[in-house]
C-alpha cells in the first residue's frame, strides 16, 4: 500500500501540472537566501575552515551554545553540552529510538502523526500504537511516547493541559518533536515538555522548517544519563552533521535575528493557511477539518468513510485532476486507509494554486464518491 | 580503553602547541574553496533552489548520474539508479551493515583496519574478526567481509592479487570502501570489486579525501535486490543527504575537473608521506613502516611489544611532548594494544610540523621504553 502510494507520488512529482499538496515543504519565497550565502562565503573563507573539516559527533561549539540561547528563550534551558547536534530532526529520531526502544517494543503516538517516526518505527522493530483513550498510562509496558506537544503533525494543534498532565504524569519516557514548535500561528505556545521532566523527555528540534529542510541540521537533547549513548549512536550513523549547515545555521542565529525570521514565517504561513481553509470550505462542503494552530497544513476528514477504489482510488483520481496529496493512511500507527482522510500542506503554494488545489479534489472527490 | 583515549586526544586537540597525527583529516590546503563558494552561489541562487528543499532519499538525480559516470572511469559502471547517496562513506557502511548483518553475526575484516567500521560493528551487536589465515573462507560462517581494496587504512597498501582473488571466490557478501582508492599516489590502482561480484559487493565512496568531509557527501551502491532496502534504512536514518553539499559536489564534478583535482592531490600527500617517512627514519630507527602505497597516514610498529605504561602510557607521554596520534588499539578488531603500534597521519600537516612530530614521538618513546 505504501509502496504503492509512493510510486504515485514520484510519477506525479514529475509532471509539471500537478499542484503538490504533499509533503510538508516549506515555502522556498522563506529561504533566507543572501543571508545564507553571506554565511557560507564567512565559513569557507575562515583559516583553516572548521566547516569543510572533520569535527566532533557532537556538533560545532558554537551553534551548540547557540542553540542553548534559543532553548532557553523557549523555557527550556540546557547547558550547551546537553544538546547533540544531528542530521536534521529524523535522525534525532533514529538516535532517541535506539538509545530508549528495543527491538519487540511499543511505542504510543497520537491516532495521527508524522509518518517519518512511523516508518522509522516499524523499520525498526518498534510497533507504534494509538494512545489508549481513558486507560491508566503508568500501567502500560511500552517503551516511550511519541510527540509533539507545541504544533502537531498532521493537525497542527496544540496538546491540551490536560494530555500534557496525564502523560507527565505517565512516568514514561518521552519523544518530544517540535519540528513546528516555532511555527505556532499565535507565536509560542506552552514550553516545551522538556523542563518539566528532563530526567526522561528526549527532545527534537530542527531548522528544516524554519530555514531551509537542505541544510539538514537538527539536535537532540537526551536525558543527560543517555547523552554518552546517543552521541556513540550519532557518531557510528554519520561522524557528524554536516560543517557548512552547522556554520550557517550558527551565522544565522548569530546575526541574522532569528526571532523575526519567525514572526514572518508565522504571519505568512498563516495567511496561507486560511487561504486553503476557505477554499475548501468553498469547494469541498462536506469534509471536516479544524483550524490549525501552526503548521504546514489541514487535515481533512471526507464525509463517507470510504470511496470507490479506496484512498488509493481518490489519490489516483487526484493526481489524473492534477493534484497530489498524503492519505491519511501514512500518518496512522496502523496504516488503516479508513476513515478516508488527507493531509494537504498550503505552506510551499502559492495562494491561486491553493484555490486550484481545492477545486481539482472536489472534481476527484466526485468521480469517486458514491 | 577507547574512552580513556579519546578524553587525552580532546584534550590535546584544545591545546593549541599539540601537533595532531590523528584523525585521518585532509589538508585544508587542498579544499577548493572558490570553486566551492561558486558552486553554493549557483546552487542558492536558482528558481526555487532544491538545494535548500526536501529531496528523495535516494539523492540528487544529476549528482548521482556524475557519480556514475565517474564510476564508469574507475571501470565499475552502473547505471544512476543503483547509487544511493549518502551523508558521507560512514552512514553507507552503516546502511549496508543494517542490511546485510545481523545482531550476533561475525564479519571479517583485515588485521588493522578503519575505526569508524569497527566501532559501527560493535555498537551494532556484530563482532569484527581478522581474516583467517590460511583457512577456506567459504566454509566461513561470518556476513560479510569488510575491505578496502585499493587503498587500506591505516597501512596505505593496495590489496594482492590472490587476496582479491581469495575474498572473490569465497562468496561471501563484500563491504567494499573506497574511502582512499582515488588517494594511490601512483595513480589509479585495480578496478573495484564491485564490477566482479556485483550480487555480493556494497560499494562504498565520499568526497571527503578529495574534497572535503565538512560536505558529507558519500554513496553507496548495493547489490540491486537489496537497493529498496537500503534505501529504506537510509531514509529512516536522516531522509536525506544535506542538499547543499550534494550541489556542490555535482557542480565541481560538472564544472571543476575531479581528474585533475585528484592528480594534485596523489602528488601533494607523496610529498607528506615522503616527508614525514624520512623523518621517521632520522628519529626513530628500529619502528618499522611499509612506505604505503596511498592514503594519508604510516602505520608504524614499535621496536618492542610493549612499554611503560603500554599504548595509553606512550600516547599520554606523547601528549605531553606535543604530540598526539592514533594509538594501535583502535585499528585491532579486538582492540589489543599489544604489539605496540600507532597510525601518523601526514596529510593535514606542513613538513616543519612532520619532522617536529617524529622528534616528539621519539623523545616520548625514550620515556617509555625500557
Amino acid at each position: 500500500m505504501r509502496d504503492e502510494i509512493e510510486i504515485l507520488q514520484r510519477k506525479a512529482a514529475g509532471e509539471s501540472g500537478v499542484i503538490g499538496m504533499g509533503g510538508g515543504l516549506p515555502s522556498p519565497r522563506q529561504f533566507p537566501r543572501r543571508a545564507l550565502v553571506r554565511a557560507l562565503t564567512d565559513a569557507v573563507f575562515q583559516a583553516s575552515p572548521p566547516a569543510l573539516q572533520y569535527a566532533w559527533p557532537e556538533g560545532s561549539d558554537d551553534l551548540r551554545a547557540r542553540i542553548a540561547e534559543y532553548m532557553t528563550a523557549r523555557g527550556a534551558g540546557v547547558e550547551p553540552d546537553r544538546i547533540l547536534v544531528t542530521s536534521g530532526a529524523q535522525q534525532a529520531l533514529m538516535v532517541a529510538s535506539q538509545v530508549l526502544c528495543p527491538r519487540g517494543s511499543r511505542i504510543f503516538t497520537d491516532p495521527e502523526t508524522y509518518p517519518g517516526a512511523l516508518e522509522l518505527f516499524r523499520t525498526r522493530g518498534i510497533d507504534p500504537i494509538p494512545f489508549p483513550e481513558g486507560t491508566d498510562l503508568t500501567a502500560s509496558d511500552a517503551c516511550a511516547a511519541y510527540v509533539m506537544p507545541v504544533v502537531s503533525n498532521p493537525r497542527g494543534l496544540t496538546m491540551s493541559e490536560e494530555a500534557r498532565r496525564s502523560l507527565l504524569e505517565s512516568g514514561l519516557p518521552i519523544l518530544e518533536d517540535d519540528a513546528y514548535g516555532d511555527l505556532r500561528f499565535d507565536g509560542p505556545g506552552p514550553r516545551p515538555l522538556l523542563p518539566e521532566a528532563p530526567d526522561r523527555v528526549f527532545f527534537i528540534g530542527t531548522f528544516s522548517k524554519t530555514l531551509a529542510p537542505g541544510l539538514r541540521v537538527g539536535w537532540l537533547i537526551p536525558p543527560e544519563r543517555l547523552l554518552e549513548d546517543a552521541t556513540r549512536v550519532k557518531k557510528d550513523a554519520d561522524l557528524q552533521a554536516n560543517g557548512l549547515g552547522q556554520a550557517i545555521v550558527e551565522h544565522f542565529l548569530r546575526n541574522e535575528g532569528y526571532t523575526k525570521q519567525l514572526v514572518r514565517l508565522r504571519s505568512f504561513y498563516r495567511r496561507r493557511a486560511k487561504k486553503l481553509a476557505a477554499a475548501v470550505r468553498r469547494e469541498l462542503p462536506g469534509w471536516r477539518f479544524d483550524f490549525p494552530e501552526g503548521g504546514f497544513a489541514l487535515w481533512l476528514e471526507a464525509p463517507e468513510p470510504d470511496c470507490a477504489g479506496g484512498e488509493l482510488g481518490l489519490l489516483e483520481a487526484a493526481i489524473e485532476e492534477g493534484l497530489s496529496f498524503d492519505p491519511g493512511s501514512s500518518f496512522r500507527p496502523d496504516g488503516s486507509p479508513r476513515p478516508l482522510a488527507v493531509r494537504l500542506c498550503f505552506s510551499a503554494l502559492e495562494p491561486d494554486e491553493l484555490a486550484e488545489g481545492a477545486k481539482r479534489l472536489a472534481r476527484a472527490w466526485r468521480r469517486v464518491s458514491s
